[in-house]
């Protein structure tokens, strides 16, 4: 090979790395930016079961509250919850939110949480799937989406609750806003 | 530069743009194409306890049901079933369903399930772990898998849920459509 | 275009594919070779609540055992459990394990994790989560890393536990050791 031919041929190897290195990097920059792929809010509406109100009532305590402190450690619920888009528990729901939580702290409210997002409209159909801490104390905390089927399929993410308001044990709402940065 | 080595430059960079991005293209051709890279059917096999069957029964409620509703909201269910091959309950078991599932609607049989395959044999050793909302009122129903350990190193994909028979309490029998998209 | 010409860009073309497919391979090398991008190893610490040391304990029985064999199969424990970076209980904790564990096996102990490793440090902040079968007749144990947020946004990989000391249903302790292969 002539030694201008060599020189070139390296030339255009180099260019064909670092080419391939920032394609690569292009695709990644998703995740590596933390931009997400998909991103809505949805607001989450639970009243809780207190023995007569079953026609309102979406969600019911499995388990006593324990006795170890005084924030109802070992209390689990399970719901049915419906999610609406804006924050008016009497708008449509646009999903349902199916899982389970439990309070888990004995000198303060936290909870953990379980659920899937249930979609069954003509806009979306499908299900995510999430699960993590809540930790109450914070404003806002973050738990994991694990997966997703339908329009979800294969997705991940992360979900973020905020407390929108509480009303005691007979009705709170939550603000969940969905980023997901895996999406197929 | 010469005007001409400019074009070809050009064009030579073109080209390894188009190429990379092919290369990247089909390697993420699996989820795209939603084809599985492992595949396989099972069968999940209940006999839920009812005080006096310990011999058969492979799963007790942990929590009784509420009152909210007629169709066992908040009856948690803890499960270590056999899984087979075929639909025949006395099969020799290829893998264990290890998990819990609760049922959660107050107007229909709907259920939301957590749950560990856990394979021990000469085949196949390791685990795979799904989670999601066992919607009971649609023929098929998807969760999410959403990792794996050992020979399922890592995995996710989704698990397909359809209700193979149903004897009352006593005995039911799902049949487990696994599809793994992401094996390494 | 002359026959030179052809020829060059036709090897040209080969050295571009072969030079995407190894970047491709050194990127997924992670993966395929099973080296984590973090791995690090922590103590879980279990009090469980007996009724009376609430100041002590740090978990608690939401469900009671059943009577499908001598196990405690059926039992669900919620936990807000201390994590130390050695195995002495009252090193400072570096993180918390929030979550539940239920046993569901008749003939032999064996248990079901979900849980949330939460970090507020200065060192670290966010969280893991994890779940899966805790096969406790083995040494050791792998479970599924499914997500994590903050530092550990996005992130997966596997747990394995082992159980370090057990002294009756008063106190056990679990190394886990954490292997984390997709980190963002």
């Amino acid at each position: 090979m002539r030694p201008e031919l060599v020189g070139k041929s390296c030339f255009v190897l180099l260019i064909l790395i670092l080419t391939c290195q920032s394609v690569l990097a292009y695709k990644n920059s998703y995740l590596r930016q933390r931009k997400p792929c998909k991103h809505f809010e949805l607001y989450y509406h639970e009243v809780l079961f207190n023995g007569t109100d079953a026609a309102n009532a979406t969600s019911a305590k499995a388990t006593n509250q324990t006795t170890l402190g005084n924030f109802k450690f070992g209390m689990l619920v399970v719901f049915d919850n419906p999610m609406t888009e804006d924050n008016n528990f009497l708008s449509h729901p646009v999903a349902r939110a199916q899982g389970f939580y439990f309070y888990n702290k004995k000198d303060d409210y936290n909870a953990w949480y379980a659920l899937t997002l249930v979609f069954n409209s003509t806009q979306h159909k499908g299900t995510i799937n999430m699960m993590g801490a809540d930790l109450m104390a914070e404003e806002s905390r973050d738990l994991s989406v694990v997966g997703g089927t339908g329009d979800f399929f294969m997705t991940r993410g992360i979900a973020t609750f905020q407390t929108d308001t509480f009303e005691g044990a007979k009705y709170f709402r939550l603000k969940i806003d969905v980023k997901l940065y895996e999406c197929h």
